[in-house]
């Protein structure tokens, strides 16, 4: 007989854009997902615990009774054109850390966290590399997150907990906040009008939020300590991107190239290296451009039927 | 008619050992200096503001309560022997940049904030420079005095307030707590018993606290930022700094040096360049080695009076 017990995860950030598909990878994966945060989203097969990871002063109790030994932390505030500059980043760093402390001292035995390719130096030219490539960030957000690495690595080291971060690289995909490119292109294309973007030469490395989700899961499972970067590996100009996007809601003539320019501090090309995460953690995107943006313009479709998208 | 109106600055530990001697320096530059913490340290021509930084959480109301638009912050657990590795390093962080933002949003202009050398890479062979020197911390409390540096330069830079990070080197000097290098030979030697220690041939960049305290009041005032290293900027050996000890105490031979092993990781010289601090600041240490270890001494006899020290 063998046992039915499963492995019990905390996790939190459990709602967002990234955290659904997570949840459901993990629960795949035969994991009993214990969801904190604020606010319930009613996730099926999980169970909540109510707690506001910005103010809750007695963390470890809370922990102690999920019964957990490993923390999947997600949570971290992120409006769209406001995050890299969000002094709300600090608070985030700050209870990450309180959470990490509360977690170590509960006798958690593993944490991954998120980072992001803003840790990176992006003036750098070649493909980031974990442990090999600069860390520099240009902003607020990327230093947050460099910052709160370097001490979860130490914690990690000094207390013996087998601890990981996970470098996000550019998400697309079903239930992308407005405000982001992706999610602003197909509402803008399916209600019929012009959306005004940069030349779109620029290159990005972009990865489906259900591979990204299925890739956090199995890096939770993985032994695999220290960054590891969650992408597709590929180099992908946002001009192709989006004519994906056209195609698939068949636009093509919607799409405003260069009536708008890049950003500054914008690189023209920012892609990973995902070794780690084939060769160790053992995960392979899977979702070809095509598919991805057609399953998120149906997405949309589903969700907000306006445009002549409709017709 | 000249104003009468002093300049307003928040301090925190300012009842700490290096707290002290930098509120006496601040009055003496003519600051009116606002006492942040726990405990009243009771301190002549300050004004006195309760809050517990690791708890408190409207600090931007307490503030603007003081009405300063500068901030120095000391306060930090440093517990002597367990400061390199203590988890409460992370809710320093934490508290830190809360009161960092806070003091931002309540229209603060200028934060200095403690730094330490522990920042640097002590497997560096040259003299530690701010802004050339590679930082990679080999501890938890380096790491997250380094992580804090980082995310409060961004918030300088962001929000348009002039930040400057002082990196402590070796201090020593009265109200040293014990558990320390000066402060326990001195209180082993005043007691008339052996003295264990190291061979003492690696080289420290020792500053006496009171110095410390002036140079800390001349960066405040100073419209100098980013990091500033605030040492004597010369090479003493352990076992120099020693002899000098029991030469002020006459006990040249209570002192056992090669007794105890170098702990790993310490390099054989750790000395800072003080450019910055006397040529921008316009800060030079004033106090000799000798002038500075015999009024340590003197500080502990009047405090503890035992031992041969009496005859």
């Amino acid at each position: 007989m063998t046992s039915c017990l499963k492995p019990e995860i905390l996790m939190t950030g459990a709602g967002g854009y990234v955290g659904a598909p997570t949840v459901r990878a993990l629960v795949a994966l035969g994991y009993h997902v214990h969801v904190m945060g604020r606010k319930d989203p009613n996730i099926a097969d999980t169970t909540f615990h109510s707690v506001d990871l910005l103010q809750e002063t007695d963390l470890r109790a809370k922990i102690e009774e999920t019964g957990a030994t490993a923390l999947l932390h997600l949570a971290w505030s992120v409006t769209p054109g406001k995050f890299w500059t969000d002094l709300v980043n600090c608070d985030w760093v700050a209870a990450s850390l309180r959470l990490f402390r509360a977690f170590t001292e509960a006798g958690g035995q593993r944490i991954v966290g998120i980072g992001s390719c803003a840790e990176y130096d992006w003036s750098a030219s070649s493909r980031m590399t974990e442990n090999i490539s600069p860390i520099c960030p240009g902003t607020l957000y990327g230093k947050a997150k460099a910052g709160l690495w370097s001490l979860l690595e130490a914690i990690g080291q000094q207390e013996g907990l087998a601890v990981a971060w996970a470098r996000l690289f550019f998400l697309y995909g079903p239930g992308e906040p407005r405000g982001k490119l992706v999610s602003d292109a197909i509402n803008t294309l399916l209600a019929g009008q012009m959306f005004a973007t940069t030349s779109g030469l620029q290159k990005r490395d972009f990865i489906h939020v259900e591979d990204a989700g299925a890739a956090l899961a199995a890096l939770v499972r993985s032994p695999v300590t220290g960054p590891v970067n969650i992408a597709s590996g590929q180099s992908i100009a946002v001009r192709e991107l989006l004519s994906h996007v056209a195609e698939a809601i068949q636009a093509d003539d919607l799409i405003d190239f260069g009536s708008r320019s890049l950003a500054k501090g914008e690189p023209m090309e920012l892609v990973a290296n995902i070794d780690r995460l084939r060769d160790e953690v053992g995960f392979t995107p899977r979702m070809s451009l095509t598919e991805g943006i057609a399953r998120t313009v149906e997405w949309w479709r589903n969700k907000a039927p306006v445009g002549r998208g409709e017709k």
